[in-house]
């Protein structure tokens, strides 16, 4: 029974055996609540959890908080990787508009192609919503920049601004400790000062 | 429901808001199955683990698995802190004896006393059972330390030879490396050489 549940822990990511051997003991000799709490949590997001109808981020309902909410601009609409994503860029407080939630980047080798990123969806969303500008969102890795491209030539078709979030040092970043590859990108896409 | 998950996933040691938002949305996006079988693991061991009646690790019986082993000697008692500790342990293959668990350390300011430790249980077993050496394996930390003395004083108006685990540099470990208090151990700790 420990060891069962040592191996469900080491489901989750980044969780190795120790790891999982610390969870177990503690839920049992501390905080036995705590694991029937985790527990019936557990059963409730995988079991009522579903996909957003519109931006296809995680939520319990058809439309998500953010989808329903009349009061964010459906103007703009950010395209990110991960529900993650949304969460963070939310924290930031400087995005007013709507999102779409791709589940993952363009990966042929994986099998994941335009279809399961919800693409079709996307390109409805542009042919029938007022949508004036995509904000290509995905992450700074090859994968990502290659789902952003994509994208970026999809949309093309349709009457809309086509925009990727800037890549550069991070604020509060030191030079020095920079990677080469951010320094040349903070190098290519300097804007002028004013 | 995602917030709830998110919370008990950080009555977890160790887990912040930001890994327990990754494992949420991992089991929710890549595997619900994995959901499901974690859930069902922690409410069995939640439910059915006790603690041994003669060592007082975790198990699933009344006695557990070492204790009810007859190849095991008795005579040794090798004293742990944790059940962890005993994995640790027999993971190095060279221990035969039987284990005694305190389930903690003394520490009076956090209300753990000598009955909380079952030192009761301790001394009834030196007691009637042919106890010959109790081997002190708690922790090299200054509550280790302390409840390791404890334990000591007590077992002396026992026949029963005490031992301390040695402490000293680890091996494959390098003397450049090791912490001041870890070389005052070892050459205070030093054998006569053979």
């Amino acid at each position: 029974m420990i060891e069962t549940l040592n191996k469900a822990f080491c489901a989750l990511p980044g969780v190795g055996k120790k790891t999982a051997q610390r969870f177990v003991y503690h839920l049992l000799e501390r905080n036995r609540d705590g694991g029937f709490e985790l527990a019936k949590a557990l059963v409730d997001a995988m079991e009522f959890v579903k996909h957003c109808s519109s931006c296809r981020t995680l939520s319990e309902k058809t439309l998500c908080a953010i989808c329903s909410n009349d009061k964010r601009s459906g103007a703009k609409l950010c395209i990110v990787e991960t529900p993650t994503d949304i969460h963070a860029i939310e924290q930031s407080g400087a995005y007013t508009g709507k999102y779409f939630v791709l589940s993952g980047y363009l990966s042929p080798i994986d099998g994941i192609s335009a279809k399961d990123l919800g693409l079709e969806e996307l390109q409805q969303k542009l042919r029938t919503e007022k949508v004036e500008e995509i904000i290509l969102a995905t992450n700074a890795t090859v994968e990502g920049e290659v789902t952003a491209h994509y994208i970026g030539n999809m949309a093309k078709q349709f009457n809309v601004r086509i925009t990727r979030i800037a890549h550069g040092i991070p604020i509060g970043g030191e030079l020095e400790y920079a990677d080469i590859n951010t320094i040349a990108h903070a190098l290519s896409g300097r804007k002028d000062y004013d």
